[in-house]
């Protein structure tokens, strides 16, 4: 049977990637790499620089395929994510469609894949096709909270305390209502837009990229800062990928 | 001045590791590795495989240390943690004193180290007791979530929704509130105790290990089965880590 290896490759820093990950983009015949569509130029060149440099087996062929667009008009979000993986489960059934019988393939996915990505989600509607009989298996990845943690050399949770992974949507609907808070997918600099000017915000952009901006500090002295920041890093690359915890309170502050 | 690296390096298997990391642990100059105490033998036997397999620079030595055990009588969780914390502030900057003046020393620690993991608060402390003067980086490693994820080949937060990370004790007071809910932490089978049946549950012991079990199913289905094959693999190897995603809802159950 074909085997289909999902694999995360961190989010930008090519030294990222693990031996695991590796070793199961050697082992595959084809690395399906996305090339248009929702693809940004720079995501596209740290995946071929992590291919240029960890793919050795010269059996391995680099197969590149067009991610459709996302149809936005006449539908809620979710009916265009929906409609959306739909297509592209299709576009999965036939690339794995060409690998030999017992071939194995290779999606790469930035960051992890169990964190806001919907390649397993495609993957597992391709198989629910059923035109092509196949498996799968997961690789982790550095996701971009880690790389955030480490550029800033801060634990995400307090001692024993919850942590929530949220959407910048949401964050303005909710607040950020645990003591730390990772807000992800967020196009609206929501930080800006909750009231609470003590919490401490950790933020950064194209985090393991050359490119990598970090701030920090007490949310009402810097929010602004960042804003502004934000705004010039986006206009002069042309695009920005950027998270950010949010803490309240200390450790050891219940003693 | 010296440099210290406090290296992630995965939840149990040894292929988790990053070149990043591998990279770090040849660059230094000590590996301390910690032996006594609060540390389990399969976990240090992990740590020796990593370090065999992986440190290729032979003037990379391997440091053991002993951790002392935590103190809990007579003072909260909280302050027994703290206490603890100093103390082996005290034995870091012992270590860190015996590197050249120049020279690398790096920490490995289970999983991330910005999750659950006192590595970094307990490097800050060393470096506020002002006894030696060092730097420190972060090194990203791959974490019992992932590990946890890429078994059930699943995705950890629904399409846009949060995810809450939190520990056994927590999820006993306040339930499982998020769509997903990661429990860590947990000593007292907490999802035996909540009242949710038709969540599902994923859940996964020894995770990355030879060792390796993992459950899936509807909480009110295999709650009472997790809880018996739990207390059985605790009893035949002496020990147990596990974690476990509780989810509810659909994908597209809001479209
Ligand atoms: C569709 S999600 C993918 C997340 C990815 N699977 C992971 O594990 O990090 C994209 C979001 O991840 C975050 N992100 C990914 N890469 C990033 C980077 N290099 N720097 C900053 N944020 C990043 C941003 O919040 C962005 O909106
Ligand atoms: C002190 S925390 C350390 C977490 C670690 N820093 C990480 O990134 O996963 C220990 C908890 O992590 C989880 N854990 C760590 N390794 C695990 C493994 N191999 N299998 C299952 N759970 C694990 C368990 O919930 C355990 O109680």
């Amino acid at each position: 049977m074909r085997h289909i290896y999902v694999i995360g490759i961190g989010t930008g820093n090519p030294e990222h990637v693990t031996i695991q990950a590796i070793g199961r983009m050697n082992a595959a015949d084809m690395i399906f790499l996305p090339t248009k569509g929702e693809e940004k130029e720079k995501l596209a060149s740290v995946r071929r620089e992590i291919c240029e440099r960890f793919v050795t087996n010269e059996k391995t062929r680099i197969i590149e395929f067009a991610i459709p667009q996302r149809k936005t008009v006449d539908r809620s979000y979710v009916e265009s994510v929906n409609d959306w993986h739909a297509t592209l489960a299709r576009t999965y059934v036939r690339l794995i469609d060409d690998l030999p019988e017992d071939g194995a393939g290779a999606f790469l996915v930035w960051g992890d894949p169990s964190l806001y990505d919907s390649v397993i989600r495609i993957i597992e509607r391709a198989r629910e096709l059923g035109a092509v009989d196949f498996d799968f298996s997961v690789i982790p990845g550095i996701t971009s909270i880690q790389a955030l943690a480490a550029s800033h050399r801060i634990p995400i949770n307090m001692v024993g305390k919850p942590v929530e992974i949220t959407t910048g949507r949401r964050l303005v609907a909710h607040g950020n209502r645990a003591d730390s808070t990772v807000v992800m997918l967020d196009g609206e600099q929501a930080f800006s837009k909750i009231d609470d000017p003590d919490a401490e915000i950790f933020w950064g952009a194209y985090l393991g990229t050359d490119d990598e901006i970090v701030r920090s500090g007490r949310l009402g002295d810097v929010a602004a800062d960042i804003v502004k920041l934000r705004a010039e890093a986006r206009e002069r690359h042309g695009w920005i990928m950027d998270i950010y915890l949010l803490r309240k309170g200390r450790d050891f502050d219940d003693l």
